[in-house]
């Protein structure tokens, strides 16, 4: 791992780790990126994977594989577990290190359960591949446990899905979930209409997605409520229980709470020993690199960066990317005894789906606003022309139009095994761990 | 669950279950279908699956879905765990049952280890999408467990992948391995060549595809020497370690084995209390009942059948489709009040594939035998045909366009948890299930 070349590590390949590398595919450096998962997440689009509409690998790429061209980069797997800012050396799970002489660390956010770790096995979120297909999992296995109740009251309660957080991802996981269960699946059940699905979608704040300009997140909550789902505002969730979930003093009954509510930082900031927000979010320099290490530079949403008006950028992937780009020009600037650069984020706009034909977009900074089908139709060619460089376009294409004239989705696979223990009813068991054949029958 | 009609219950829903299912769709009676898992999976593609070509939801269906036009059927998601003949219940896992009138059991078979039950964990076998994706997860991991190692001999050990057994699954397996590793791979890794990767093919008997005519199997070997794997007939396995695989005295370091030799039935099989074969399969009569039980049908993989001469039907999609409706027949037949018939299989041909242009095809019972790139032609012509009525067809076909052109394969996706414990390096960890950030390091 000697080089006579300078020794960029991109710890993380979401969008500002992967525009990092690529951004210096000519520089003259070695670059290694270290990732936990082999897959680069085109995290937009994770919500559709865990509502069965898109397959994983359609959503995601090899890392190893987007870089495969780019001779100066050597990507590892490796699941990094602290950064020593004074050695320069990262070290990763399993006692192997990689020392660097810059460091562009874009490691993300997980959820943040607000003091409640207890809530995320019964509240899964929606971060990776991995949480997509739990929840495409718990999702698809409710309908087949409502279909095997007996009790009418289990039967509604398994029914029932409960989205915390009215965020664009809330927002679309109601929207499509609402869709689904009333559209798609109606036809392939006996004993239940899926039709009576509830979908609630319960939001803190004043108002769900409140990215947005009010008149337009009015609009989307209006149209959420048109598909049928519940929108409730200004009422915090007090408590998650394994079949219910508490709004204040209410109690809904419920097996289904999927968690899209505020994020919190890879643990990994914190041994960079520098200042942080209160959710963990490193206060990086206008260059983005971090106090005391200008050879450190922090990037996507782990990063706290704010615009020319002090307010904060959002954590999406247009600014990951755009971070990711900036802090490898001013690795190339340095190499080069430039100064750095301040990162200034260009806001192409804002874009939420909520489900066929329904979008809201806000673009030019507020200067144009668009809803329904027309902004349904932009957030579609939008997000296809991002998915140029993955392979997959094509069948994603032809999955979007499956899904969109019949109204069905194609990928309404239940594998994988409970994540947090629990009941295992219906895991698939390989024969040798069968329980003897006498007993426990009835 | 109680009916005027009579109830057929239908148990696997795999070639035999699910054509035994549509063959009485129109017919008076009450259908229930139930299965471990919520999908029926095109068998004779799961390599391609397991060797990240296609996605795993291309070569799977809701079961529920396939069935979704069918009134008089219903489809539960259970694990049957015992089958009464005598009261004619089916007994699921979690302590609900079934009564039936009529009984098709298709609950297949599962690898049968020779006695070694303690190989599964570390030579995993593939008979279901968890499989797939468990062997994907693994031939994937052991190029990036290569590229991370240092040493010479586990660079090398990672890099060696055994199949055990040399039937069409086992030799499919062994020559995309090859083509993968030796081609799609080569540009995506910095530290090794993965063209230097060794694939084994091991069979105990003395050759190759031994169902199929010996000069058309001996084509197979040679084409997959061609392509650089290693054949050896005629050695068993003695004894498989974690870091090694023995053939006679001969030890082979790897990290890398799979199964593809024996079978063994359901245990289900054993609640029937009827005469098995040593393997566990159930001797059914002329027309798939089982004696003394002319309600209790038994097709698919767990029937042990014959043709004419007395020489058993292979284990295959063909005969067990073919045994489905034979079997769904013999209920109408006994609900009009006529005599059963007996099953006959139509054999229409066998194919096996061993990798790009590469096939072999043994058609009208032996008088037609075509092989090379004809012979792949063929089966692909065939393979795409039945998968119509899976709707995926098309993004399948274009995945395989791709695949064929580029020599890419478009699903490399390292998803799930290690299976049977062991060693998680490269598993994803919650961020709050880390380890605090001090101590561990080095």
């Amino acid at each position: 791992m000697t080089s006579a070349r300078p020794r960029v590590v991109i710890v993380g390949a979401g969008f500002g780790g992967l525009h990092a590398a690529r951004h210096l595919r000519r520089a003259p450096v070695d670059v290694t990126v270290i990732d936990r998962t082999n897959h680069h997440v085109f995290q937009p689009l994770l919500y559709q994977a865990a509502m069965a509409t898109l397959a994983p690998s359609e959503i995601a790429a090899p890392i190893r594989y987007v870089l495969r061209r780019q001779q100066n980069t050597t990507v590892l797997l490796g699941d990094v577990r602290a950064i020593d800012v004074d050695a320069r050396v990262v070290h990763c799970r399993g006692d192997w290190s990689v020392p660097y002489d810059y460091l562009i660390l874009g490691a993300g956010t997980r959820h943040s359960y607000f003091g409640h770790p207890e809530w995320e096995a019964l509240a899964p979120g929606l971060k990776s591949i991995e949480d997509a297909i739990e929840i495409r999992r718990r999702f698809l296995l409710a309908f087949e446990r409502a279909e095997l109740a007996e009790a009418l009251d289990e039967r509604s309660a398994h029914l029932t899905f409960v989205i915390v957080g009215g965020g664009p991802t809330g927002c679309e996981l109601a929207g499509v979930m609402q869709e689904i269960a009333g559209r798609a699946m109606r036809s392939d059940f006996r004993r239940i209409d899926t039709g009576q699905t509830r979908v609630l979608l319960i939001e803190a704040g004043p108002r769900v997605l409140p990215s947005f300009p009010a008149a337009l997140a009015e609009r989307a909550a209006a149209e959420l409520r048109e598909l049928g789902v519940e929108v409730r505002t200004g009422i915090p969730v007090t408590r998650i229980e394994a079949d219910a979930v508490y709004m204040g003093d209410t109690r809904i009954p419920t097996h289904n709470v999927f968690w899209a509510a505020g994020n919190t930082a890879s643990p990994l900031a914190r041994s960079l020993g520098v200042p942080l927000t209160r959710s963990g979010l490193v206060i990086v320099e206008r260059d983005l690199s971090i106090p005391g290490h200008p050879e450190v530079f922090v990037v996507g949403d782990l990063a706290f960066t704010t615009k020319e008006d002090g307010r904060p950028n959002p954590g999406v992937a247009q600014v990951a990317l755009q971070a990711g780009r900036a802090a490898a020009e001013n690795v190339k600037r340095i190499l080069r005894h430039q100064a750095t650069r301040p990162f200034h984020y260009f806001d192409k706009g804002d874009l939420a789906t909520i489900g066929r034909d329904k979008a809201i977009a806000n673009l030019f900074g507020g200067r144009m606003q668009v809803s329904g089908r027309p902004a349904w139709w932009l957030w579609l060619f939008i997000h296809i022309m991002y998915l140029v460089g993955f392979r997959n376009r094509i069948s994603v294409l032809i999955q979007w139009a499956y899904a969109y004239f019949t109204y069905q989705r194609g990928v309404r696979l239940i594998t994988g095994r409970e994540r947090y223990g629990g009941e295992v009813t219906y895991e698939p068991v390989p024969y040798a761990e069968n329980a003897p054949l006498s007993g426990e029958l009835h």
